[in-house]
Order: structure tokens, then C-alpha cells, then sequence
């Protein structure tokens, strides 16, 4: 090989592995708290509608957006590199979240179970049974948060 | 009525007002920017499928996600009071986006379209076809942000 193709080969080598690299460590925990973040609304917006009158379109979408955020497969997004601060980018997760998978994978699935059922139960437009299935996903969240989460008050 | 009853009232009317009031404008603009940012990591996926490797499954929940929050009524997150910078949230938004209804009505529909079209095509695992309706999505949000969005190099 001449020195032109040398560096040629070199200069797609470096592209490949570029464009296969995805997101950085940064990224991911950006993508994760959003996640977590667009799912808060819409559970605050099922809370605001059993509280107070009940919208049963409003419910269905922000039914489905949690359904799909909670079987979205963010498990991806705690890869090694995720597990402290790394750029600018701060996180919640205790370090157990990234050992235990064996627990994580229990309490990830009950969430996803609870999240999918209700966005069938909200598809009925029946609100006590929300009401019900809605605190059954409250407590997914919280069985998570209990081990793998360092609650705070203020939001990074 | 009597003192007590008077005081009893207020404290009902204000406590009914603070329930009523719903997130902060800041809140309001953190909670766009993560469906925002969250669609991202599943647009990137689903480019990351289209370039790479191919997996159905992978590309049914990343649509999945985008379709149901741009169905999810994120208008609502564009509220008076989030057309600037307030709390510790910037906004890419221009102030268009608050002014042209009309305008912007007709982007935030296509863009639910092609967005609901994606899952059902991701949903026959056709890569080809996934390629092609994702063209259509990536267009969908550019005509949004030519209009409506300050494009910076740098995140908030």
C-alpha cells in the first residue's frame, strides 16, 4: 500500500469507529433523566385528572407515553461509564443499580408490566380502575427508587 | 358567615388555586425539552439500525416512544409564560412559536403523522420502508425548527 491508500484506510478506520461509538457516557445519563423527567409530567397529568376532572383522552396519551418510555429498553442508557458524574451531567443512580442486576432486572420489569397495564386500563376511560392501576405504577416507582435511587430535593 | 367559616373558605379557595396551578413555567420548559431530548436518543437509535445492524425489535420501541410523545399533547408544555429564559431553563423556542397558532398547528400535526406512520411501518420490521418513513419524520422536524426553533451548536 502507498501512502495515499494508507491514510485513507486509516482515515475510514477512525470514521467507522466513530460512527459506532454512539452516545457518550454524558449523553446517555442526559437521555436517561429526560426519560424519567417526560414520564414525571405525564404521571403528574393522570394525578391532576384523578384529582380533579377527568380527561380520558389526556389520560390515554399520557398513559401511552409512559408505557412506551417504561418498554423503551433505557436499560441501555446505564451502560459502564454511567455510573458517576461525567461531564457535565450529574446522576441519581446508586451504584447497586449497576451491580444488582438481578434485582434491577425484577423491579424494571414490574414497572413495565404496571406502565403497560395501564395504558389498557386507561384505553377503557374507566377512572376509579386508573385510579387503582395508577398506584399500582406509583409503587413500581417507588420499589426502584427505594434501592437504586439517591432521592434528593433539588433536580440536577 | 362567621370568622371561622371565612377563614375555613379562604383556606379551601386558596388551597383549590395552588392545587389548580399546575407546574411552573420552568418546569413547564424542562419537561418539553425531555420529550425533546428523549425523542432524540430514539431517533438516534433508529438511524443507528437504518446504518448498522438491523433490529426490529429495537426500532418498534424507539418508535413506539416518538409516537406517543409527539402524540402526547406537548402543546400544552408551550403555556404563556414559557416564551423566555425563567427559573434556571432557557428555551430554543422563537417567539413565533407562541404567536402563528396557525402555523404552528400545522407542523405539530404533520410531525404527529409521520410520527404515528413510523410505528406502524417499524411495526412490519420493513427496513426499507422504515428508511423511507423516517425521511419523512426527520423532514417533519426540520419544518418545525426552520420556523420555530433557535438552532445553536451548544444544549441547555
Amino acid at each position: 500500500m502507498n501512502k495515499t491508500t494508507v491514510a485513507a484506510l486509516a482515515l475510514f478506520v477512525a470514521g467507522t469507529a466513530l460512527a459506532q461509538q454512539g452516545p457518550k457516557p454524558e449523553d446517555l445519563i442526559a437521555f436517561r433523566q429526560a426519560g424519567y423527567k417526560f414520564m414525571a409530567w405525564n404521571t403528574g397529568r393522570i394525578k391532576a385528572n384523578l384529582e380533579g376532572s377527568y380527561n380520558k383522552e389526556e389520560v390515554i396519551k399520557a398513559a401511552n407515553v409512559i408505557a412506551a418510555v417504561a418498554g423503551s429498553g433505557m436499560g441501555a442508557l446505564f451502560a459502564p461509564g454511567t455510573e458517576k458524574a461525567v461531564g457535565n451531567m450529574h446522576t441519581h443512580a446508586k451504584p447497586a443499580l449497576f451491580t444488582d442486576k438481578e434485582g434491577v432486572g425484577k423491579v424494571a420489569m414490574a414497572f413495565n408490566k404496571e406502565a403497560g397495564e395501564l395504558a389498557k386500563v386507561a384505553a377503557t376511560g374507566d377512572a376509579a380502575a386508573v385510579k387503582v392501576q395508577f398506584g399500582k405504577l406509583v409503587e413500581a416507582c417507588k420499589a426502584c427508587h427505594k434501592d437504586y435511587r439517591v432521592e434528593e430535593k433539588h433536580e440536577h
